[in-house]
């Protein structure tokens, strides 16, 4: 938890010390009374936050926010659902990289008692979310959704720009595709064994340009990482960007 | 497991049916006698092998090889030792991405006893990079060392072109530098929380450059993948490479 986020309407309210945040402020970031730690407000600014008093229930906090606000993601995610283990680790790591948006789409090869996973059914899946934007230093939160099928996933993902990963008929590789730096993108992934042909039929129709990432036969949340590193760096979104704050105590 | 690797010295043996690849081969693949199969000769082709018997005790194979041997892979990976099951992912990723060697080295924020689990000291890790090869569907198995401090992995990984990641102090995201196709490479990654100065200083000695991947704060296997990720791009070995043949039942 590089950056402990808050919800506008949390901002007023003393932290309950039962809340993770609190015990992560006392336990692991071991801040005192009058001490400052990095925070964010979700879909808004990062900020710090000083710890004012320590209560026997809750912990008094007081937020100072920076002018600027992380601009918005342009990259959406499609992916085909896959067992639970996966979803949750690409959920983690699409969440760090940064996409505005994923949906995990039914698709001929995935088992379809995928969907019925807790990981969706109880709202889990946002747990994942969160930690992956607090990882990367982050404020906004990508929209989650799973359990529609690939078509209705591509009619909800829109995007001016649409790229399917395909092992079988890409002809151009990713990083050889021109991708415009300031349009959404809506990048696919398929399930564990990739799209069928009925598939790539309905993603070509809707636009998709069919890319490949070497003759090297990866995992689906392997892809999904390679594929988001590709196009971020594609875009210029890696570009001329400005190291972290130094900050004892944050990862990597 | 997408190919199922043997050593040359198997060749001529039949195959135990305790061994986890005759499982495979009758559980997973579902092959009858006179059925046949993706295998690998490591470090050398790739080919097909047909079940010719199966045996009370083990499995009679015959093989097939290929003329051409994949190429060997010219990245070398440092990186910093971190907990087991970071590096545990760290080894199967990196080995599915393509590397011909991998040094876990000891830094100064990571923690020592990491260089004592039972992932190093029971070989259990040249299972997860064997995975990892078996899953790219290539022959060759990365070196893997573990437990020397980052001024002898760098000595050991030697290297004509040298960047490591960094977030503090790169001044050139990893995308934009000038990486030669055909020249051998190291990519360094820290720990979990980075490389400190004294780290910094002795990486710049050894000349290598410090490299960004964007202000997102990225979890050290998710740094390893998209750095690998961006070198492969960059280098042009995701160029042009065949689809890879189709094969029922082969993953992604």
């Amino acid at each position: 938890m590089n950056l402990i986020l808050f919800e506008k309407s949390e901002l007023a309210l003393p932290l309950s010390r039962g809340d993770p945040r609190a015990r992560h402020i006392l336990e692991v970031l071991r801040r005192a009374p009058g001490e400052s730690f990095d925070v964010g407000l979700i879909d808004g600014p990062r900020g710090r936050a000083v710890l004012a008093q320590i209560r026997d229930r809750d912990l008094v906090l007081s937020f100072t926010w920076e002018v600027t606000v992380p601009e918005p993601e342009l990259i959406t995610l499609i992916v085909g659902l896959t067992r639970p283990q996966t979803c949750r680790r690409v959920l983690r790591e699409a969440a760090t990289l940064g996409v505005a948006a994923m949906f995990f789409v039914r698709t001929e090869r995935g088992e379809p008692s995928y969907a019925d996973s807790r990981l969706w059914s109880t709202g889990e899946y946002e747990r994942h979310v969160r930690t992956g934007v607090e990882q990367a230093f982050a404020t906004r939160i990508p929209t989650v959704a799973a359990g529609m099928d690939l078509a209705a996933g591509v009619t909800k993902a829109g995007g001016r720009v649409r790229v399917a990963l395909d092992n079988y008929e890409s002809t151009t590789p990713l990083h050889r595709m021109p991708l415009p730096a300031a349009e959404p993108l809506v990048l696919a992934v398929g399930s564990e064994r990739g799209f069928t042909d009925a598939e790539r039929g309905l993603l070509r129709d809707a636009g998709y340009q069919l890319a490949g990432l070497g003759e090297r036969v990866l995992r689906t949340e392997t892809a999904v990482i390679a594929g988001l590193s590709v196009i971020k760096a594609s875009t210029g979104r890696w570009d001329g960007a400005p190291p972290v704050p130094r900050e004892p105590g944050r990862c990597c």
